[in-house]
């Protein structure tokens, strides 16, 4: 799961003692990364993770359904094969379980939205394998669950950062969270009115592009110590990773490489600058590299650059940001769909 | 996937000629029977399915909430664990994707349902390996996945039944429909004045057991020509079975082991005999097995019978039912979430 909020889980699962079953299973990891790792066989693991989207919290119709079933569908495939691409393993098979209103049922949603996620599945080499369809009172809720391989013993986990590694993103960061805002905004009606800059935001959000190649590269070549997808925002994320890792980590503003569609929306320095640390949903991936295996990095892979922003620290569950010569803390800001305090406790 | 919902998916995915690369990766099985099988290893097969359970279409909140959470819970990972038992397979692994609202969510709804659902799991010897957590903007939604294993090419099927095959269920029929019936009625409101047979028939919709162990056993010894498990009710699941191995079957009615709490909560004959042939979700086991292998099957396994009800015909897509003496044709009449002609086309 790529979020905090399954950290009661943890909790739980350790009232009830089931640690020992794990290990004597074969269970490498599960609550607290991005899919659960299990050991199937002397050569290869298998990674698993499911994400549930929710019309009117992850997404909102926009009432063009033929479009809405299709970027509901592939959106729903993509979160996923992000959280496998964050395990350095490769996207395999696809179960999705999908909730419509019966009238849109009638009009087809479901088939649109089951065949687009298919086909965009495809198109990464992954089939879809099994599902479920039901009905629902009133909103959409898609579930999609996405199996992965990796070979034994090379998923990349959020806990393997040590102090010195360099920290690595993939492509451009903030993107996703302008499109956002953008579409909560009162030009949302007037699309076609968008100009250029703002219609790629969008598509930014509405249609990420999960970095499957660079993901299963890491893993294979053993490049990245740690790594996690983006999917709260860099600075959740990032701290998510430390935590587990027990490290710190220092970034460096200037280095962070800024959606450029920022900046041809009008989107001004320090506006960019947070839209980059706090927005989510960008589905880059955050890794970390030993310092003598940075040089082996490729500077991109098909088109998408991979950029050094900062490295890991002594300093246990700190994440700094340098800026103009000054270092401040960076709280995570990244969205969360419950405040945790609510019910788990502190962390 | 338990219900036949899924059949249009199965002419999407052929429109987009995926049946090589299924091959090429080792699927032995997916759309079309209660889980997918995956090659993993020379020695295991894995098999996955996803169940999703929605509030106001699957169950209804009785205002109770610690009650609803844990019987939600539980019922969710019963429907998953039949699949998987309905595949002659050992169920290993769960993750569970939960929307609550926010209120419920506040109150520790997610808490318990996803605790609940964790420690019945376990009794199974099934461990929680991961899951996502969403808001909703009203409705409970909860989809359930569970990972078994089975050994490599013993994985059970719906298409293996051949003419002159027993057919055979565990335990006994038509109550979780009647305990349904009893909880839409007028008196759910009075659970506490409610019969013992009542409440019993309330317990086996709202508590099913799944039959684990003896399904497991069942592909263990290689008893079982073909299974499936009874989600959409006999009539229905039967007719699936029959279709995915293209043959025929003939139904003893006074065969049939209705529920005994039928009779005791007062339902006549012919009611009890509808509800064992249409009524959903008693999630008991339907299997064939050769004739030559039929004495071989234990009578029950820990206190649940095993009992004949007929054998499989030649007369392919043709279901009857004897009673009496007479024969008439069984036309599926379970429950289905969605008419399917309105718009897979005909079957």
């Amino acid at each position: 799961m790529s979020d905090g909020e399954f950290d009661l889980i943890k909790s739980l699962r350790e009232s009830l003692s089931l640690r020992r079953l794990d290990a004597a299973r074969g269970l490498v990891r599960s609550i607290g990364d991005d899919a659960a790792v299990l050991r199937q066989s002397s050569k290869l693991d298998t990674v698993i993770t499911t994400d549930l989207l929710v019309e009117g919290v992850d997404f909102k119709l926009t009432g063009d359904e033929a479009t809405d079933a299709s970027v509901i569908g592939r959106r729903a495939v993509a979160v996923s094969l992000s959280d496998i691409a964050a395990m350095g393993a490769r996207p395999r098979w696809l179960l999705l379980s999908v909730g419509v209103p019966q009238k849109l049922w009638e009009r087809g949603f479901a088939r649109t939205l089951i065949f687009d996620a298919m086909e965009y599945a495809a198109g990464f080499g992954v089939v879809l394998i099994g599902g479920d369809i039901s009905r629902t009172p009133e909103h959409i809720v898609v579930d999609s669950i996405v199996l992965g391989e990796v070979r034994r013993g090379r998923a990349v986990l959020r806990s393997g950062a040590r102090a010195g590694d360099q920290i690595f993103v993939t492509g451009s960061l903030g993107g996703a969270a302008a499109g956002l805002r953008i579409l909560e905004g009162s030009r949302v009606r007037q699309s076609k009115n968008l100009e250029t800059a703002e219609r790629g935001l969008v598509a930014r959000q509405l249609q990420p592009t999960p970095r499957v190649e660079l993901g299963a590269l890491l893993g294979e070549r053993r490049l990245a110590t740690a790594m996690i997808d983006l999917s709260d925002g860099l600075s959740s994320d990032l701290a998510h990773l430390c935590r587990e890792s027990r490290v710190g980590a220092r970034v460096e503003a200037e280095s962070l490489p800024l959606d450029s569609m920022l900046e041809s929306a009008g989107i001004v320095a320090d506006d960019a600058l947070s839209l980059a640390l706090d927005g989510g949903e960008d589905f880059e991936l955050l890794f970390t590299v030993s310092e003598r295996d940075a040089r082996k990095l490729p500077k991109e892979l098909d088109g998408v650059r991979v950029t050094r922003i900062g490295e890991v620290t002594r300093e246990r569950g700190k994440v700094r940001l340098l800026r103009d010569g000054r270092a401040r803390l960076l709280r995570p800001g990244g969205f969360e769909h419950f405040r945790r305090d609510d019910e788990a406790g502190a962390r």
